[in-house]
């Protein structure tokens, strides 16, 4: 209720941020190249719509965490601030997002994002590699607008919180390519992987929305905390989904990361258990009409219960660091229904 | 003698700097991924040296018309300071430059950079997409580090030229590549393209030494127009030397701008001529063995002589402007000395 009700209110003034500041790039000489990063964003082109712009999760999270912390008793007059203010941050972290998820599609030669071809696909990879960056030049743009509201020392701390996600990001990325070629790699190798990939930038989303809340150290830490394991149990959820959820096992089962032979939680611990699964794992590209087989065979050998359990381990951890930073108001509630969306989606 | 004499002392710092920074990736789970960008930085690897790094004149520029802006008379106390001070500027602008040339090579397929592999020849493309993209973000922790030496505002408005100066060179980017595939381009579509591309960051490095040196505006202005036309003039002249330049001619003629079919100012005006050299062009790629002929014919339709005036007329904008600037001291002296020195390079 608290988060449908936030959500119609916020949504559509994120999306009119990110269009004005990507409109930066609207000018005569560089008409085709906004034209490129609409398309990305989901706002022309074919199949435009909400099913293309995504959920904007990010940005939503940057709003709930600043709204949720600036409302706390005794600091009402400063603090207290409507979500708005938090916008320009909230932006930057959608347009990082975006940046990586562009140079992504490129680096794992991805067509389709979203059920739509990918901007490499379209245009090219030089240009596409040139769409990513753009993004994430328009994402620091964005971010020096956030001193226009807040004093300079809280806008230059969001800064250093975002390089620090960016620079988790770049490095999550270095091992999720590299992993690729290792056949080596344990449980273990997984979780510094994931933490910079997917992590980073969810942990720098509540951390700037409580910094900018005004909220004090032990609150922006719990919040942080809160970030990190939203961003773990997602991304092992995620996981999950990409060998148990409907489009890995009915109809596109091409879409399972099984046959794209990509190195999830399920995956190493399937290799680690060393059993009939690794064994055929090793002996090369599984094909598509195994992928039932094989998630069954998965199953049988426990990876899908301890999947499972590692999703709802990373769950806890962040719903008892949520509660510890005692969020604040309707926003505060919605950031609760937010976790419960986020882990019960079933693509 | 000026310019010598603080290059000995402003080069080893610089490099120190940069190193400082590249090495928040030399951590236990990311020691490749910082191996590839000390690579590429010319640190390390085959064919290291000063000969793979570059002569760094982006950094210089920026201590340069810091130190010549800074001990302006009157403002000894407040900002007459080392040049030291301005290193994070310096080492920031410099790791955007090598951000780009990363990507840029990624994107013109380019094999070669100062004569050794380039990063995705080494490693790979989608690992090169991910180098440019941490010498970006490491770009912008440098940044940050500008407000330790100076009060955030100033910090806050070198963040803002810079990152202006990065969606400039986006933009060029976006043109050149682009062009490639454009027939029908006049001369004038030229210089929107190499604003972008070669004179926003060096414009960046003027304004931002300036701004942090505590010039006033319209000394600023002069410092801004003074690298705005420097780039120009360099790009300019690196036209001419991808033509007429010994690598060009002599040797190895497949480095020709007219093999690469370049849209660069001296084939934009030779086909504007349209004369035998437009008509060879339009019939489709040139070879190596042509390149001798093609080149005289260039200079017969006084396409040479128009593009040594064309640098000789930007660069008297530069020296215009930099006296304009009336830049003090040494460093006032070595500036002259660096414009001097860069048009008058053979390679």
């Amino acid at each position: 209720m608290s988060l449908e009700n936030l959500n119609t209110r916020m949504l559509p003034a994120i999306e009119k941020e990110l269009k004005r500041i990507v409109g930066r790039l609207d000018e005569p000489n560089t008409r085709h190249f906004h034209e490129m990063l609409v398309y990305h964003m989901g706002w022309s082109g074919e199949g435009s719509g909400s099913e293309a712009t995504g959920k904007r999760i990010r940005p939503l999270l940057v709003l709930l965490t600043f709204a949720a912390s600036s409302s706390m008793s005794g600091k009402a007059e400063t603090d207290a601030r409507g979500w708005e203010t938090a916008l320009p941050a909230a932006t930057c972290i959608e347009l990082i997002h975006n940046f990586s998820l562009v140079h992504d599609d490129i680096q794992d030669n991805s067509e389709l994002r979203r059920g739509r071809p990918t901007v490499w696909k379209k245009w090219g990879m030089p240009q596409a590699v040139n769409v990513g960056d753009a993004l994430f030049i328009l994402a620091h743009i964005a971010l020096l607008e956030i001193q226009n509201a807040f004093p300079l020392e809280k806008a230059q701390k969001a800064g250093a919180i975002i390089n620090e996600a960016c620079l988790g990001l770049s490095c999550g990325q270095f091992m999720d390519i590299s992993y690729e070629k290792l056949n080596d790699l344990a449980v273990e190798d997984y979780w510094p992987m994931i933490s910079g990939k997917t992590a980073a930038l969810l942990s720098a989303c509540t951390q700037v929305g409580a910094t900018l809340g005004g909220a004090d150290e032990s609150t922006r830490e719990s919040y942080r905390n809160f970030g990190h394991y939203l961003g773990l149990s997602f991304q092992v959820h995620d996981d999950y989904l990409g060998i148990w959820g409907d489009s890995a096992l009915t109809g596109k089962s091409t879409e399972s990361d099984l046959v794209a032979g990509k190195k999830t939680l399920p995956t190493l611990y399937g290799l680690a258990k060393k059993g009939v699964f690794a064994k055929r794992w090793a002996e090369g590209p599984i094909q598509s009409d195994e992928v039932g087989d094989l998630s069954d065979q998965l199953v049988m050998e426990g990876v899908k219960l301890f999947t499972q359990e590692a999703t709802d381990q990373m769950t806890d951890l962040a719903i008892q660091s949520l509660r510890a930073a005692e969020p604040q108001g309707e926003a505060g509630e919605a950031l609760f229904e937010l976790v419960k969306l986020l882990l019960s989606r079933k693509a």
